[in-house]
């Protein structure tokens, strides 16, 4: 990943290929063997610093075809769904994949995501995507209809379809006792619906968040939020499932 | 875990012991073998579920002394520090340990977290809390002043002290090329103080952030924020090392 | 008024009684043409500072039976309804009455609200701040459910019930044209059925905000923001009144 | 003022003259003893509906050079300065007059705003939008430097200028006991340091404040906030003037 000075960057693979910036051409084969943090020039002599990206990085830069989870909500919905190292959990619908390679990262090499998708062409972005991060040895990606329930019993499911109540049913047979629900949904209209189902179908320690993040300039003598900010990405409803009947 | 229907949680090992609640006792052995998410009762008849609790839980009911970093900001982190599976990194100070906890859990079993910390009493605490999550292993607690500097070149370094700008050339020095350092701090006179460090000690990519989250009451007829919020924790700074000499 | 230095707060009038405080007494004769901004002393010792109440020192200390709108938001209302010096305007229900006092100072001595409220005690209680607060002949009060309609026709109406969507053909028929109108509601469900009404009933330039404040500690040498806020009061609904024909 | 099916808002005075606009011409001569509120068409046939302007559609539309106070914090600075009818008060510096016209409507055709400005183009902006906006009887210009002190001693104080902690013993100079004083500033350097001199200078019930108003989208089937928002304009400050010595 190339940083230039005025901030825009490219990520690309170290494979001596050349890249074509505004800045002039970057020959990666001059950074084989080279260390992240340096600093370097293109074919012109614009300098930039070549760093590891970050998943986040991946994330602003990767190719997507749907609306995806952004960092301020994608950190918190890994806490809240509690996914740790060796963690079975299902990832449905999958979009572009960034949420499915978050819950990729957090499970671990030994643990397992079950992603549903039933539309091919995201299915197949998806695979793409996680391809290049190095993820998709812990994925299961799976073209199917989650109407007709998922084929496994996970700790943990994160939700993301336009029409979340019509699958409560779906996620509470899929899930362990006690294991964790994530829904996404922009509208209030949407988390009305799924609420009412959550709490119909066995769903307890129903809670609704929303988070704003707010980033600052960085002049330390004139410390200030920046003008605007994103106001809204969508509504993050957590659930646990009970049993119905007493043990 | 036990809830009960007021809300009112209690966590505790399922070792046989009896726990004492305002809703009665609940006798532990009565749960062995029991599935997480049933519904069980306590000797005068009261009505719990049994939750496996998640780290969340665990953070909101742990033993601490000092200021936590909250989950609201801790899965933030989290990816901008962009701690995975086996990655090496610095917490300092441990404090109460809660972010500690959080790096072991991203670092996974083949990972380690390097835990500084020079007053004797919390690093105890943090050992303590360590040990009944089930991550001491994955950490390595040092009683020092980080004055001194780290023994270690890790991936990512969390800083967490009164006084972050007098540790930031010892973190670039830990960091790898392109490694990551966030810092917390409540008030932005000390954010003034470690950007304007941070820029004059060669460090790139620096980001000041605050988050709110704000959570909604589940009425699905009447859904609505809750009438109060968390204000303030703490501000968010990252940066990333970039090599001063050009390579 | 009188602020001690713990920064409680008694709001009374100057008419030779006596204050009970925890403090001591506060004799109010001893406070006849002195200036307001002095500081002077209980019978026990203790020091305040006499200060002339604001209107938002009122609204805090009144006497309610309602939930009442918050300056946070009842400067943005005035704004957006436009209220100036010898405007005629509506206010219903009028509740405990601080949005009718706030409209009341907006329209000066040379303007009227309108102000209706069904229930009898909420009338008087209103009648009594309007008159504490010197605003009473600025005010009609009238004891009438609004269902059947408003009287007068106004440049502004500030609408404040439990079931808004019932009433805003009453709203239309009774504001000049491009007139305006403020709603507010605590929760999305009723934001949703209001805007579907104002949408069919020839409603325009319909907006909705939501504010949130947030309030700093006073400590220049470490500025940051309160641990807590109010996270929600209620949302505002604003719209002008267009005419279904066109002249 | 007229408002398009696209948004787009045009003001303009209905003096017969002709507006160009993207659809198509208004012929205002036509809009003479028509109703506000009515639907016109422009010499193409697109149609738009002709309101009387706000003063926040003013203020959106108005001539700048400055950045000026947005309706966001203006109605809660309003509030706050506890500004009515009749009331004196000082606006410094005027800019490009968007508060002193708030102040002006607010101190009513009674009152007085005392308006300190020292560069002479802002000035004579100043005029032009009030005498637009016929508010110029209500306010006295002056081109002066504040350094030199305010010529009147008034019930509130509107401080808007770069440096305002040079100018704090001024304003106590010019204000009533218990007078109220407003400062708004972007920085938290700033604010540090008003607070400071604030503190220093017989200022009491100091407050700082920090709004963030949120717009949602007006589908009711849809009911969610627009994706961006306005992080940042300025930190407010308020105090109240008490005397040092007592009395």
């Amino acid at each position: 990943m190339a940083v230039f000075e005025d901030e825009s960057e490219f990520i690309f693979t170290v494979d001596g290929k050349q890249i074509g910036t505004h800045k002039g051409i970057i020959k990666t084969e001059e950074l084989v063997d080279k260390p992240f943090g340096g600093t370097f020039h293109t074919h012109t002599g614009q300098k930039f610093v070549a760093l590891r990206p970050r998943f986040v990085d991946e994330i602003y830069h990767m190719k997507r075809k749907t609306q995806i989870v952004y960092p301020k909500d994608m950190g918190f919905i890994l806490l809240m769904l509690d996914v740790k190292e060796g963690d079975k959990v299902i990832d449905a619908g999958v979009g572009s994949g960034a949420m499915c390679a978050a819950l990729a990262r957090a499970v671990g090499s030994c643990g397992k995501v079950f992603a549903y998708e039933k539309r091919e062409e995201f299915l197949k972005l998806a695979e793409e995507n996680l391809r290049k991060w190095g993820l998709l040895d812990r994925v299961v990606l799976k073209l199917k209809d989650i109407s007709e329930g998922f084929d496994e019993v996970v700790d943990a499911i994160f939700l993301d379809v336009p029409d979340p109540w019509n699958y409560i049913r779906q996620c509470y047979d899929s899930l362990i006792g006690s294991g964790n629900l994530a829904i996404v949904c922009p509208t209030t209209n949407q988390v009305q619906q799924v609420v009412d189902e959550l709490q119909k179908n066995g769903f307890f320690q129903i809670e609704i968040w929303e988070s704003l993040f707010r980033q600052y300039k960085t002049n330390p003598e004139r410390l200030r939020p920046f003008d605007r900010m994103v106001a809204h990405t969508a509504y993050m409803i957590f659930a646990r499932k009970k049993y119905f009947k007493e043990v």
